[in-house]
């Protein structure tokens, strides 16, 4: 028997990961309702509709689902089950000043949207708009789960359940998944056995796109402790679980998870997730000093310039889609929203990492802040589990983001720019700049967006100040 | 591809829970190994091993496994990857003081093994023995899981993770599965679905024999709430999911859920043990005042006199078993000690409650106490999932009880009998005694089981002061 | 040079705290200004007014005072540097219905305003007015400190707090001073040396009326562990510090000491309330069983009839003093309230005992919830100083009122009977009751007190259903 | 009447703050008693024990102590009542290799004993050193209150109460005190006041060194809310409390308050410690970039050749006042612990900020963890005031470095190198350097001190490894 179930899509005229979920719910054989897409950008939600509809038609398609674009949205809110939300805050040119303005000051950030100058920036735009969706998500479908992907992850999630605590809301993130693979390719290559990142048992804790893994198991194979023989062949020429090692020469999402081991080395636990996340989060210093340390280190910087390249290819893609020029597999990705939603309506309990506020699954960080651990799901029921301690030197490192990103939300919630000028402070990618840099180039950014900053903050009092 | 694994078992000669935990290893089919049985009783032990020679024998058994009796403990726990523990502290003298003696006082106990009077001297007989067993599994064992069923569960695992922090040890406790049977009864009255227990999910937390059903769902019907309704059909006449409801008056392990229900009316969350065990976490007043309100309440006084004769009936059960002349049924019990160790081993996942340190799992309770929650068991591990907060008036029962154990147990580790009279004299079951007369209940406990005791406790001296 | 200062004083018909009040602030040397007098008995806070223009021509008074009748609150408020609360909620009818009602169901309370069945009622009574209180102080002095003298203390300053997080309010209780003035006479009687309760230091911790001393040293010597032999000199006769042993047959707030002494022969530290207090947060059985056993441990149930005519006997002596028949001492009191003033002012730092939210000053409570502890009083501050740790098993004593004193509040704030009935059934005083007598009675008080509870109180609902 | 104590003085030799020491508790009216000076450089004792006699001799000393040169510990510590310590661990040699082997990677420390690369070597040295202390202490005097001024001040402590957790020890800094004088000069040079220090109230947390004021009232001045103004006059040319503005082009020790105001403008509250500690707790690339950015701040590095000078300039000093052709004045100094010790011996009540384990004074760290807040000193008692809470970018900050701290004591008394190190890497002061330039700089000051760390620590193996 097929559940009938309506699933609200905010930011709906995705160009990737829309796709990707709306072929795992047409491969789900026990789903079956209506999708609406909302985007401000209706013409590419209008597109996203119409590969819906052509997916319905797919023979591998074992479930049907009504896609409809709702220009407002209160209706695609309405009578929802399910509500995702996957947005871009503010245009290219925005993105372009978070992630290119600091290079002037020798900051270099190999992803820009989730802490550094470029993460804050963008929570700035980010959280007035969350604190919107969570009062319509209260007044209009409270009872609905709620699945963030927007990034910075940790803030969206914060704001939701600030405006509204009874929110049900969690946030997912594949990298843990391919860190998952990674450990999967270290057994493949040292004891030629073939297995599935599902095969493999982890703990992982932390903040999103900085959490580590504590433990692996595969049967009675201790992961992690096979990583010591597995780095004396191939920590110095890299290693990418992705494709070939070289791939990071052009694709700036490869990397040679040179940085991931040498945390490894340093601290005992593996980090999980890619790294040019990563290396975000510890003195710019380290990995990113300049395009050669990058380099050295086997990772990219992603150019807002390869991003809208990448953008205008995959609109392109998307018309070709609709209209049926280009065909569109319909298959099991790698992703877990749709099994996360088939574990909440009963069909089964799966444990997997998302993000959710503290309630003491890390004992170690603050209670309310947003953290990534284990969670169990099962009928209507996202549970956290209590993670193994991180040793006291990672915690520490953890500890910093997270209170960095506490600050950065109190600061944007309460308006307060001298609050999130601490925040920019204290951004271990800011480690090469004096306070006085820091100022001039928060000031910088927050200028060249101040289209989107000025309905929330007074940046002329401030700056003069 | 058979896991091959050793179990000790210390207290081998188990009349009961043995037989049932080597027919469930016998139909689990992966399994296959060496069960240890080690007990003072040595010729109990014997005959388990002869039974499961027999279970070898039987087309129904899967598994074979090598039962071996060891008169030495450290023989037994050799290479274990499994310990189970299920003692008897003491023999029926000692428990019928802890049972009857307070009937003089007007002190009435359903069962006198984990809390009140009884509960606490059978801590005081139990924790010096358990210290003895984490000292040897530290020493020979230290990697191996460990489950207690012995009662005082909590003290139990207390003194287990005390005496060795790094033990790998849980308390497992079938309570809330009756509960959950429960649950899918009244479903059965009142909408005519049949449904096992494992097809809902529950969330619980406490203490053990005194944990609460915060949530239970099956598909879309949220359980909790059809309480109501069921009461208003079967709260007066009472209600039994192990049997016909009259089975208490002859069966003193049968019971008519009015207590439990009795309490989810007043709390709005259902207290998941059997009513006989919940009856002795509260005022002795309310469900225990004198023979005739048991009755009333439809339940009954376990007496040692019952305890002694089926004790004598399974053991001739055990002699028939062992020589043949009684057939013995090989086949899956609804017992789950077996499920887990085959989590335990990575053959699955699975969700269920047993008892370990609070980690903050359950943030109302304090740190380190023992705590009863869902957890996950998965390849080598286990982990407690955060439970949802109980109501303050609940978690205030709870938390007495809970510091009450606490106290005992701190009492027992530093030999210091007034720090155990502190705990006698806070116990629900002794509401109604004045000081004075714990005073003296206490001392003549003490007394009629003092071969068990003068090794730890200088009983003169305290009660001479 | 003096400051001058504007008190308010809520409840300034006071018929015995105002004029200790005006008579130490008289004697002050620091201090000048206005005392508004507001009362909804506006002919008690006239006579108050009276009583403060003769004192303030008394040639003992150092200091002057305005003296003002507020017929509305806000006036009184206005421009005000501190607020004095001290009400009576309800009439004697009330109070007659909390301290007499239980007695039917022989659950007798020796006061019957903090805890137990009275201390529920009554705070149903007070936190509805309480509310409109912190409003008040909230819109019109906001930077005011606010002394609460009124009962039940911890709810008072629980919902003072929970309605405007910011204000500067704590709760001043004269209870451990008597008891720091009893460890004067251990002193006196077993060593012959005068000192004042200022002499010594001692840390207490606990909740309002259920304090404890852990810690109280007289120069070298450790005034608790002169108890024993203090025990065996007075326990059996019994030992008052106010008057002599026998007080206690005629003055119900005379007692003997019997109950604080038994108390710590059985915890090992000293509850530091009197008796009469101390019997309430334990099993009624204990101490209060029966008029019989209160005599028997020498100590005296506060009847309505005697409050009444204690009361007639104040007002009169009130219109005496007013017109000058009877002439009134100006001198300085046993009472702090004056000087704790004066360490807000800055004139000085003073360490006391008073009642304010948990912060981290009594680790073994939960936080928020309201404590009393040492603070430390200087220049517009208030700090609580982190007590000594109680034992395990008084912790577990002061936690169980603690929670059901936040039950309490939690069930009054959310109009919830359920939740407050709750809270009744858990009261040590209702030990001896089973929950359907508790049901009785509890119906029984809310209809016989509901001129003041239905505006707040949904009974009829309640008790039908 | 004289309260007699014996003191004991470990690091007896002392060659400066023993003699202020002497000079308070010749001051002191109520004192009398004996001193035993203990010291491994055993000529520098008897030089302070023949300056205690000249002072004895002075008719300004109000009281007469004995002092005695006890070359074994033992004898010094026996009988003890109080404990001083004060020792420097390793010499000049190894302070040389803590402070100037980082400048080679362009690492400037101002002190180099607390935090960054030299702090963790010198605490490498401490530890193991005063593990001996507290057990010598426990085993002698555990009765003894035992006051720290060595530094790592929080490290020395975290080690006496971990070794020994009942010890009675607190470490006392001066530093809060100067930033008291400061914030009295502010008020001399705005309002024209001339205050004390004592005079005012200050509510201090945070970590030895790197402690706030969050509030600071002379009467009814905040004086905090002043800074701006006195920014505007004197921020600039900067400001120092101890001598004139330039002091500290000559004077290490001096500092022009820019970076502590510099501090207080980013964060809103006022860093409470010289700048040279400040600017060590942050990225070195802060305050602390090069020899000119330091002096661009008004600071100053502290060389080891000026401490050499100086060393032998007060040896000169020490020899001289011993055989009395130097003149010692007898007077009180502007040090507090001779007023703790009359405190602790029930003279007087004080509040004072100190060094303890955090039991809930400072919820924002780590229960455990060293924090240094108010306490209230009193007769035989230290207890701590809970702080208000830190902003959450300051509070951000502190942790990081609290963490650290732990990090390291951790690595130290587990003897785990690659622990320390974790620690070492995670230093703000490192914050210029790569995780490989940390890994030569750590190896190459290990190596240079080698002599005090291998008997404690596998150098070669962990090096090679």
């Amino acid at each position: 028997m097929k559940k009938n179930i309506k699933i609200a899509y905010i930011g709906g005229g995705s160009k990737q990961w829309a796709r990707v979920f709306m072929s795992d719910l047409a491969v789900a054989e026990d789903l079956s309702g209506e999708i609406a897409l909302y985007d401000i950008d209706l013409e590419a939600a209008r597109r996203n509709a119409e590969i819906g509809a052509r997916i319905n038609r797919n023979p591998a398609a074992n479930s049907k689902f009504t896609y409809r674009v709702c220009p407002r949205i209160e209706d695609a809110l309405e009578n929802a089950g399910f509500v995702i939300i996957s947005i871009l805050p503010g245009t290219f040119r925005e993105m372009r000043s978070d992630v290119h303005a600091p290079e002037k000051y020798g900051v270099y950030q190999s992803v820009g949207d989730t802490v550094g100058p470029g993460g804050i920036l963008r929570a700035m735009r980010t959280v007035p708009i969350y604190e919107g969706f969570a009062r319509k998500i209260r007044d209009i479908c409270p009872n609905a789960w709620v699945i963030n992907l927007t990034n910075p992850m940790s803030i969206c999630i914060r704001a939701l359940y600030d405006v509204f605590p009874q929110i049900k809301a969690f946030g997912c993130c594949h990298e843990v998944f391919h860190t998952q693979t990674f450990l999967t390719r270290v057994l493949k290559e040292l004891r030629g056995t073939d297995i599935s990142r599902r095969d493999i048992y982890t703990d992982a804790c932390g903040i999103n796109h900085f959490t580590w893994i504590t433990e692996a198991k595969y049967q009675d194979i201790d992961l992690l402790s096979l990583l010591p023989e597995f780095m004396d062949r191939f920590y110095e020429e890299g290693y990418y679980e992705g494709a070939d090692r070289f791939a990071f020469r052009t694709d700036p999402f490869a990397y040679g998870n040179k940085v991931k081991l040498d945390m490894y080395r340093n601290y005992g636990v593996l980090p999980a997730a890619g790294d040019r996340h990563l290396a975000e989060f510890v003195s710019n210093l380290w990995y990113l000093k300049d395009p050669e340390t990058v380099r050295a280190w086997q990772f990219g910087l992603t150019t807002v310039d390869f991003r809208e390249k990448q953008q205008s290819d995959r609109i392109a893609e998307s018309i070709a889609m609709a209209d049926g020029t280009m065909p569109f597999p319909v298959e099991k990705s790698t992703e877990e929203a749709a099994d996360l939603i088939k574990a909440l309506l009963g069909f089964k309990t799966i444990v997997s990492n998302v993000n959710l506020p503290n309630q003491g699954q890390m004992p170690q960080m603050p209670l309310g802040s947003i953290v990534e651990t284990n969670c169990v799901f099962s009928n209507d029921q996202v549970k956290p589990v209590v993670s193994r301690k991180l040793p006291s030197a990672v915690a520490n490192l953890v500890y910093r983001n997270c209170v960095n990103i506490d600050t950065t939300y109190e600061g944007i919630k309460e308006r307060d720019l001298s609050k999130l000028f601490a925040a920019f402070v204290n951004q271990p990618l800011c480690s090469s700049l004096t306070v006085g840099q820091c100022r001039e180039l928060f000031g910088e950014m927050c200028r060249s967006t101040r289209e989107y900053l000025d309905p929330y903050f007074d940046l002329d009092h401030y700056f003069l100040y």
